[in-house]
């Protein structure tokens, strides 16, 4: 497989936006071209990542529709998806079309508008990533499977919800420090959990999880360029390569896993990944993880690998994935801050890791990173794909 | 780019079916996988291509459905969308997995389900592909477009009626060799064109094309098992080799192109295929093109480079791309008769060309062919991909 750099990442402002789809893909995709500094260099490839612009957008064929929006003719382009793990997809087949001698230069970029008339079909349209016959015609939605898995994981490791609000409470103060997401205000434990307001602000969604445990529904675009080594040396400046991707499919109904806890396909696609990059969890120095809800990002640390099964919320308490910690988690605020534009997601966590290896992190920055690694959780754990990149001299 | 072969292609009836999304795509895919005969082979990825399934079907995120019908878990799998060149895109993305050394067997499934409870919804959806802001909100559909084109090509070149209706005549006679068919019945000049009954059995759609010019709305799947070489050694069996894919795109709105009738993203991707095969288009035994709409067929033969512009109905005329001909065109009765559920079609080409490559057409079998090239049409022109396989020993 030939070598895969990233030259460019960008992203637009996470949240509730008036910006139609293309405008939001076309805003991230020239701040990730701006940032590669292609110069004369032409772009081969367009993969745009999205999920439900067919249904809530009423507009398909997005690749082609972004290379006419920034004349990137006669460029190949086309859409994947992959449910919330469309973004990571993405930039999977990107990274092949260059790794296989295909392509030179290929613009990633993951965007989802999800505001729509009816309140309810954000939730609605999610849930279609769910089984059809299993689950979805029972009514299932993301955050009923979230809260029965929280139930399961707090019951059979001691979890406490102060630890997922410690979570929250973590990445919100990471969101903060990101002029990117969505939300950036700072919560407390008061505020979420015991003043007696926490039970108006913060109410139950589906049980376990209350509102503060669960990621906005966020429109916007994220967007990386990715080069082959020739074109990566021509480019010079910071060198920041694909050095390992990994994924793993499990069943579709999460009611057929023989044990609902276990995240399989975390464990699967990030053993591929570090594999395949020649490096160790322990290697890594920064880490963006799938927090659509806080109990994800415990049991997500856990299947990666970076703590024992079951221990995730101790380091947690202990502090040690805050951004000062031995192993910062989401520092861009993660799903639960920075926002979930579904399609976009993936990408977004792999624009933060770049900026974090290059160092363009301002008050969010991690210290001398140089081995950064994400967690893309499709479908409820049943697509997983993970990443590792590897900052170069 | 490591080399790259089709093992197996196995498709489902095309036509108006009562089966389920999954039930189709399952039902190619098991076609394929046991035309391959993989034995204890796994499959390391599947890639479904798919433009309107989270519309049409309330349902995303098939590539994982398609890993859970079939059991073949931990393997990858997404979805590609290229409007109706998905198929070839997701070929195209499945090719690469393999070319990048990062997979050994691909499986590539084209499904689509059209039938919707409003008769309107097919032909609306497959209208989000065009332009949002400068064709789709003005109600522009693909047979207003595919009418547009017809007029001038017809105005330009003295392209007439029954030129149309030749490709129609053509079609169907292979179509109704073909047990895979949505039409399988042949039909006459007399009966489209100059009998009176002709006004009624083939009304106006789109001046100046009629409902015979048009591809019928189907449902189905088709499916490709796509290997590496070693893979491929280990088989053994009939080797059909990728010998090369070529895309390109075009403007998004149609009246953008400096002249609307030049199906320049046809020729540039059919130049880069045939460059990237080392071959030329004489050397091409069997042909499918993408005839959603009669005169589509005649212009892309003529993009494609097999006949000088402005001559490609000159040469239908003289029937040299009947199934007897010197160039057989659509010998499984292409879009026309063989139906088009629009994300298969690209995928149901290939399955057509190998089977074709590999001598198991019976009635409809062209002799000798060596080599096949296909051309899937995606948006109206705008996204095109062109594919050249090589029958090898």
């Amino acid at each position: 497989m030939k070598p895969v750099y990233i030259a460019g990442a960008g992203m637009t402002q996470f949240g509730r936006s008036e910006w139609t789809l293309m405008k939001l893909a076309s805003v991230a995709s020239l701040a990730a071209l701006h940032h590669a500094n292609l110069g004369e260099i032409p772009v081969d490839g367009v993969v745009v990542a999205n999920m439900g612009a067919a249904r809530v957008n009423r507009q398909t064929a997005l690749g082609s529709a972004l290379v006419d929006q920034l004349a990137l003719y006669p460029a190949t382009a086309e859409s994947v998806e992959n449910g919330p793990a469309s973004g990571a997809s993405a930039f999977k087949v990107g990274v092949q079309a260059i790794a296989s001698g295909m392509a030179d230069v290929v613009l990633v970029t993951g965007v989802e508008r999800m505001r729509v008339v009816d309140g309810l079909e954000g939730t609605d349209f999610v849930a279609s990533l769910s089984h059809p016959e299993a689950e979805y015609i029972y009514g299932v939605t993301l955050p009923a499977l979230a809260g029965m898995f929280a139930r399961l994981v707090m019951d059979k490791f001691g979890v406490e919800r102060k630890h997922l609000a410690m979570v929250t409470i973590k990445n919100h103060e990471n969101g903060a420090k990101n002029p990117y997401a969505h939300l950036q205000q700072t919560v407390t434990m008061e505020g979420i959990l015991t003043l007696p307001e926490a039970t108006v602000n913060n109410p139950l969604i589906a049980e376990p999880l209350h509102l503060f445990d669960c990621c906005p529904v966020s429109d916007g675009a994220a967007s990386l360029v990715l080069v082959s080594e020739d074109v990566a040396a021509k480019l010079g400046g910071p060198k920041v390569r694909v050095a390992g991707i990994g994924q793993a499919t499990d069943t579709h109904a999460v009611h057929e896993r023989e044990d609902p806890t276990d995240l399989k396909s975390v464990r699967l696609a990030a053993g591929t990944a570090f594999d395949r990059a020649g490096l160790k969890p322990q290697d890594v120095d920064v880490v963006e993880l799938h927090d659509a809800f806080t109990i994800l990002e415990i049991a997500e640390s856990e299947a990666s690998g970076f703590f024992p099964r079951g221990e995730g919320h101790k380091a947690l308490e202990r502090g040690e994935t805050r951004l000062d910690g031995a192993l910062p988690i989401n520092p861009s605020g993660g799903l639960k801050a920075k926002g979930h534009p579904v399609g976009a997601t993936g990408v977004a966590q792999l624009v933060e890791l770049v900026w974090q290896l290059r160092g363009e992190c301002d008050a969010r920055q991690v210290k001398d990173a140089k081995v950064a690694y994400a967690c893309n959780f499709g479908g409820f754990g049943n697509n997983v794909v993970a990443s590792v990149l590897q900052r170069e001299a």
